[in-house]
């Protein structure tokens, strides 16, 4: 961790209090026109939650996007719904100033790093060249909007899905690329922001302002290796000024480690 | 309707209680083995969720499943998180004597049957056989358990998607085929249950028992146009006995109306 970062760990922080619930602090730096990234605040009421049962992994998480909290002290709440011997389940919220900003339901578990995928036909092979030949996203956006999460983490995409930063998207919804976090190793609860971390995956349609996450589902579906993940990120439907966007993250051994679905708000062709 | 079938809207009311909560019952007829079908069950907290806020459609549900309510009387509480302009938010609960069974998320707005889709490119394109080249799944099905619901729904697979049914799964992990509901056309409320009323896509890989769903997210897209919709349900990875699915529904126009992603437990290979 350069003196520049905040390492993942700290920037999700959160300090138990004694009326049971968590004070955490939304980092500055893990931010996107000074709005914190979705995925990175869904990782702090994912640590609330593994605090509240007996469990070690999460492994689904499914967030509402109420309002969007500024850098600066946030409270987290949770509420045991059910604990089961193989997984258990929590409701969590965190609030700013004493109002809801997420909403998020999570199934936490135990991942066994022994397991191994029984059947992986449905799901897309890791495709893209290595990282040595993608191209680091700087924190300066093609919108103008400054992204100061890229000053943290090492996100490459590659070439093939960067016309959007020369104003000649693809047209094919696709970003893939790599993410590295600041002087760490990916873990579950750090998955979740790497499902959210790439730009829209709508910039390869069309460039466009922010495009606010309204809900984010994610799965973890195995423990990472040591190293940087894989990203494919991709849109399906632009519809009704909603898109919805698909993430699938690959470890360093090529294993299929978290998928995510969102659906995001986008303002285009008007 | 016939009179062995009851009406989804009706297998779906509600009455409001005094309290501010709703009763409703748990229709036997809408049942796999003789527990209800998750997206049944969704679909009346949805029905919960849009009895509190201005909006009249169901955008998106988060649902996380904890224990499996039996056939006989529920009850639905609510909690609204936020109204907005455009689109407002409700957490809802479903219970069975005390007991938590469903704890769901639920974005509700308005959805305009002018709206087109802006683009389109990164969803697939419906495929497959029209319903008259489809077989209708019986009530009773490959693993000698009684689908009660194939009574009330039909529900037709196209013909390469029946291996199952004769020990001859293709292994692609996708189920094709279309749905229609008893004397009724779709709409937001009962597309959360058309993107769970497939078999398990796994069933084109292996057959199993019980495939239960942890977790199911939906997005409703359009509105449906009258008619029966067209389904893609599909198995991705099967990893430390859970596996994901997706589901694709298209209305009669061929409109993409409903997408849904879920994590489900299952029991293979031992």
């Amino acid at each position: 961790v350069s003196p520049s970062t905040t390492a993942f760990a700290d920037a999700i922080h959160l300090e138990p209090q004694l009326d049971g619930t968590y004070a955490g602090l939304v980092d500055g730096g893990w931010t996107i026109g000074g709005k914190p990234n979705g995925g990175y605040l869904l990782a702090m009421l994912a640590s609330a939650a593994l605090e509240e049962v007996p469990h070690d992994h999460v492994l689904a998480a499914s967030a509402h996007f109420l309002h969007s909290p500024d850098p600066g002290p946030i409270s987290l709440t949770t509420e045991v719904l059910r604990v089961g011997r193989s997984a258990s389940q929590v409701r969590a919220r965190l609030s700013q100033d004493g109002k809801p900003c997420i909403e998020a339901l999570l199934m936490i578990g135990t991942l066994d790093a022994a397991d191994e995928p029984h059947w992986a036909g449905g799901a897309p092979a890791p495709s893209g060249v290595g990282p040595e030949e993608c191209l680091r996203l700087p924190s300066t956006g093609p919108t103008g909007v400054h992204v100061a999460i890229m000053d943290q983490v090492d996100l490459r995409l590659d070439p093939e899905s960067l016309g959007f930063a020369s104003g000649r998207p693809a047209g094919r919804g696709e970003l893939r690329g790599w993410l590295q976090l600041p002087g760490a190793d990916f873990d579950p609860v750090s998955l979740l922001y790497a499902v959210d971390a790439f730009p829209p995956a709508t910039f390869d349609v069309e460039l466009s302002g922010w495009v606010p996450t309204m809900e984010l589902t994610a799965y973890i579906r195995a423990l990472p290796a040591p190293g940087p993940v894989r990203i494919l990120h991709k849109a399906q439907l632009i519809e009704a000024d909603r898109v919805d966007e698909v993430s699938f993250v690959w470890d360093s051994r090529g294993r299929l480690v978290a998928q995510a679905t969102q659906l995001a708000g986008i303002r285009l062709g008007r």
